[in-house]
């Protein structure tokens, strides 16, 4: 299992939706000594209020960052600020959360151009890419033992399984970018093998939230909950795999 | 079975490489009626003169068709000037075989740079959505019968057998493009079942080509042979399905 000593975490894309509650959960559920560098686009902007009084509950534990993970000066700039910070204690704990889906659920092929499948990818998946990349660099504070990238994918994300879920959503950008990041998450899992940092994928469960609309089945407290503890319970089997809220496996 | 009445076929990237002999082989093995439509991104230049040369020798058949997939007009200006020439017999197959690798192999970490994500993806999974899009769209000329789209994929896009093949080269552009290209069939795939096109994914081997590189284990010829022989015989049950060139199926 994942027993990490300090636990230096970023998590993106915490203004809203799952991130919001990631960062809410993982600041009550840590010891004195945790970090938490919460991403996101503005942290000055209206769109980040619960975020920033998050923050004022939590002052010695959670850091605003600015990162929009489209724009690689960004990526560059964010993991800047959060090295200073961390020294050579290193980061932990990766969670690769923000994300878009366009056009909007349900996605309609007629729907979908070229700058869709476009942005999605490079939100979704290059995004990520290379927030992990210079993360896990040579030249990074990376703290290469006991840590773990989470990169939160969805069952959508599944091929195998498509025709159980095409017809409620096509969404054919967002399930080509999310098939992506699982391939980019297992090839990261191999690469970083031998270091002892654990790469996962893990879908979390339909939830209340922007995307997820009002529909859905379950709270982001639920979510997030249940992948806390997930992610604290990881072990070698877990490596490289794509694994629900609850622990259970999807099939690529 | 696929039972094509009139054959009319187009195949992307035929200048060098497996497209090169499918359009050979494609044209040694139908009957007269067919027409292939011979798409690469520039027929009257040096790179296509034995395109050229064998298109002299099937003047009926092959017809060279300009396309730049990583362009979006070019994309509708091909479909546009195919479209002109097959009337309302409609297209029975679409090939999408051109693809790049970039950075090439292995394509290691430390050499992949957000443009090479971004281009891959533009070319080797936009470019067939796009194609595929317009030539199935309702106003297009597509004959909505015993009609297949073959995406050309590979063995390292598999995502459940990356463990067996990532340290013989990482390729982390390449094989996040094609995971997405495989994630892009099986959504055609269940999108025009109804319309009775058959839409797969098919691996061609390691292939001696520029891509596959001079220790690759077969022939174009073999290659091509074999997925003819794989796309002629393709029922229902290939259907969404990613299948190497001589059937086996891949698990994704
Ligand atoms: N909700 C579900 O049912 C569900 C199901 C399966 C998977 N997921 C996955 O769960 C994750 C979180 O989803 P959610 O439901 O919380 O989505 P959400 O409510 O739409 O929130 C998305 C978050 O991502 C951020 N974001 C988008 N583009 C960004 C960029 N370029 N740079 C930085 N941040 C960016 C947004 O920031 P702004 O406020 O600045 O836009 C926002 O904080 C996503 O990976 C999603 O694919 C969700
Ligand atoms: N060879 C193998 O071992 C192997 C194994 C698995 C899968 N594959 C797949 O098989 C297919 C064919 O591969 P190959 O080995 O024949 O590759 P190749 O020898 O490198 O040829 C690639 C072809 O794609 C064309 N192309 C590249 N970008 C294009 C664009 N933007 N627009 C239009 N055409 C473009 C190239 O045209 P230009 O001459 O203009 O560049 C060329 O005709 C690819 O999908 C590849 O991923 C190959």
């Amino acid at each position: 299992p994942l027993h990490l000593y300090v636990w230096n975490i970023l998590v993106t894309g915490t203004n809203r939706g799952i991130g919001l509650d990631l960062v809410r959960y993982l600041a009550e559920k840590t010891n004195e000594e945790t970090r938490i560098y919460a991403c996101c686009r503005d942290p000055e902007g209206d769109k980040a209020q619960a975020l920033r009084d998050l923050a004022i509950q939590h002052p010695q534990k959670i850091q605003l960052i600015k990162l929009d993970q489209s724009n690689e000066d960004s990526i560059s700039c964010a993991f800047q600020t959060v090295s200073a910070h961390i020294g050579a204690g290193g980061l932990n704990l990766l969670i690769n959360n923000a994300a878009i889906a366009k056009p909007p659920i349900p996605g309609l092929l007629s729907d979908t151009n070229k700058q869709d499948m476009m942005e999605g990818y490079e939100t979704n998946v290059v995004g990520p890419f290379l927030l992990t990349k210079v993360s896990l660099s040579p030249s990074s504070q990376w703290k290469f033992t006991q840590s773990a990238v989470i990169n939160i994918s969805t069952l959508g994300s599944s091929i195998e399984k498509l025709p159980e879920n095409f017809h409620a959503a096509q969404l054919y950008s967002y399930r080509a970018s999310k098939a992506a990041l699982n391939m980019v998450t297992r090839c990261f899992s191999e690469e970083f093998k031998s270091q002892h940092i654990l790469v996962a994928a893990v879908h979390p469960g339909w939830v209340r939230t922007d995307m997820g609309g009002e529909q859905a089945t379950i709270t982001t407290q639920e979510s997030v909950l249940g992948m806390i503890n997930l992610i604290s319970s990881m072990s070698n089997k877990d490596r490289g795999m794509l694994l629900d809220w609850e622990g259970t496996i999807i099939p690529w």
